[in-house]
């Protein structure tokens, strides 16, 4: 074999730790820079490099040697990314299509432009703007980081005026406002391309949150008309054509009474997508890799007719040391997946992977499984 | 999470290195002792050490620190891992089950004294003792290194009388000679077994062989009549039972004329297993891991009717990168697994993984991926 290519990825999350199972079968080791030894990725992957993503430095001496750099995170600013690419850095996707997973109202503004469905949104510079959007939109509305949240963090309900905005929350972030969404569902659909073009999709999948947490997602979507699934997918595939994304682009959509809505974007794995990882022929990680070396797309096509993801967040005293064994006698036939981190209340810790024929059976075994994990015990909280 | 376990793996190969894949969403890091910096696993995982599988300063120091020691071959000499086990280090499987996959002889003896079925087999000092078996079963027979032999290496057909033994060829081991069986197929069945006894079976396989070396499985064996098939299980979960095996155990067969016959055995992931990695809910590097490690096992349900893994070997001027674009765009369905090594022609350079229903297209699939990424075009050789 000549030598093999070299994909680093910036972060060192559970996202590059499943990324780099993903990449050894391709005969690749991947590089990754980790903010900390301990790491979910630094603790598993052969070529770690420590460094903070924000520092031009230390992503110059990562990126040297690496034929493509991409990201588990969306934490590098985009003059930094600029800079690396004007020193001849293949970043994929490049700093001009992630700006749009990373500036919430730079997407808004640009996904308006091309005429596809967002909530009614605002700029806000001072409380007064939050009051007029409401005036035209009516109360609650949704006052959202520009930058920088995630899991819940960055969005605040606003059930009437503000004396001052919550920004100072998110460092460095302004807010803008957007309408409440009377939601049915949410939903994602996720896509790869390639920078040749190809472009496949996966299913789109109902996601389900608490807390603004995602906790769990059914492949594919059950209560979707096969409509709505086809203008989601549709919407997906524009979206990453127009914005030239390379690699995967996770689009989280409402699905709300009048159509759908798009929420957020990603351009990385995404957790609406772990499922595809026993869940389908290609996974998103994968899948990742081959888009972003430009390599010719794998088949998404999903391997049963229900694959239900649940995460594993922390409780009070998970001690999976403790619980895996318990979990793995439950559940013989979930797949679990851990991402090495200390156990905290809330924590994504890991997650767990159902497959079958019937959407409940395969969802209480998703759950029961997650259940065992946190708690040793059934209880689903 | 409290510290996790730290399981070893002596040897660097390509079966540490898909270990290593399996280790990672157990929340484990493989430990790996690996010969070279570029054996296959020591290119991926993050824990390698260098050293040789028979120097017991190294073992010493490898097992330092590990919960358990396993092993990705059978080079590690009897009386080193007896001092290790008297040590303290857990080895599992242990030098007492283990010696049965190292010495066939000592299987072949052991098996007979179980009332197991083998072919008929003798001890040989001397070329007479070839002549005299003959007599007995008729020419040609078989001989077989007693150690160390592997993909066609240290076994010899014998048409008549020899002057000499072929022994030399495989330094420090005798040889035995065995009756040629007529065969119908090759079989194989995985089965494994933790500790407390609980044990998991992989439905039977058949192998293809060609010049000594494995380059098809199909799962489940696509011409095995049931009552075989089941008799071929019991056989191999009798064997774990009875040799005290932990981990997984490979229990290759020949299916004669007159019923089944145990070729080989192997205490470790075995290359007629690989399928299960896409193919089965647990995959036979999964389980290897639950099993070391006295975990509840995982559910080997195939995830497909059919599973085809068809192995990558050199071609005369194969390269990888050149060609593995050309497979992913060729069979976008079929699972690609590479090693890391240089190509050589007829080395084992990875494998790939086809699924789905009906025998004839799948392993037509598996096939061309594996002629497209040794040589770039569709012939198979």
């Amino acid at each position: 074999m000549s030598d093999p290519l070299v994909v680093g990825m910036v972060g060192g999350g559970q996202l590059a730790r499943m990324t780099h199972q993903a990449a050894i079968p391709l005969g690749l080791s991947l590089r990754v820079l980790a903010e900390r030894a301990d790491d979910g990725a630094a603790l598993v992957a052969h070529d770690v490099e420590l460094g903070s993503p924000d520092d031009l430095a230390a992503l110059t001496r990562f990126a040297k040697g690496c034929d493509v750099v991409t990201f588990d995170h969306e934490h590098v600013p985009t003059a930094v990314l600029q800079t690396l690419e004007h020193d001849g850095v293949v970043t994929r996707p490049s700093s001009s299509a992630l700006v749009f997973a990373q500036d919430k109202l730079a997407q808004r503004r640009r996904l308006s432009a091309l005429g596809l469905p967002v909530p009614a949104y605002a700029e806000v510079r001072e409380p007064a703007d939050v009051a007029a959007f409401a005036a035209d939109h009516g109360w609650p509305v949704v006052l959202k980081a520009v930058r920088g949240g995630y899991d819940g963090r960055g969005v605040w309900m606003v059930d009437g005026p503000l004396d001052a905005l919550p920004g100072a929350a998110v460092p460095g972030s302004g807010v803008y406002v957007e309408q409440r969404v009377p939601l049915v569902h949410e939903l994602a659909v996720q896509v790869a391309r390639r920078p040749s073009g190809e472009m496949r999709a996966w299913p789109v999948v109902e996601t389900v949150q608490r807390n603004g947490i995602c906790v769990e997602v059914v492949a594919p979507a059950p209560r979707l008309s096969p409509g709505l699934a086809a203008d989601a997918e549709r919407l997906a595939l524009r979206i990453a054509e127009e914005l030239d994304v390379v690699g995967v682009l996770a689009v989280e959509l409402f699905e709300a009474p009048g159509g759908l809505l798009v929420n957020e974007l990603a351009m990385r794995p995404h957790n609406s997508g772990h499922w595809s990882i026993e869940g389908a022929r290609t996974s998103q990680f994968e899948q990742h890799l081959r888009a972003v070396l430009d390599w010719p797309l794998g088949d998404p096509t999903p391997l049963a007719p229900v694959i239900v993801m649940a995460n594993v967040l922390g409780g009070d005293d998970t001690d999976l040391a403790r619980t895996l064994p318990i979990a793995l006698a439950g559940e013989p036939s979930v797949s679990v997946h851990l991402y090495g981190k200390q156990a905290r209340p809330g924590r994504k810790l890991g997650h767990v992977t159902a497959m079958g024929s019937d959407v409940v059976t395969v969802r209480a075994s998703a759950r029961r499984a997650a259940a065992l994990l946190r708690d040793g015990r059934e209880e689903d909280a």
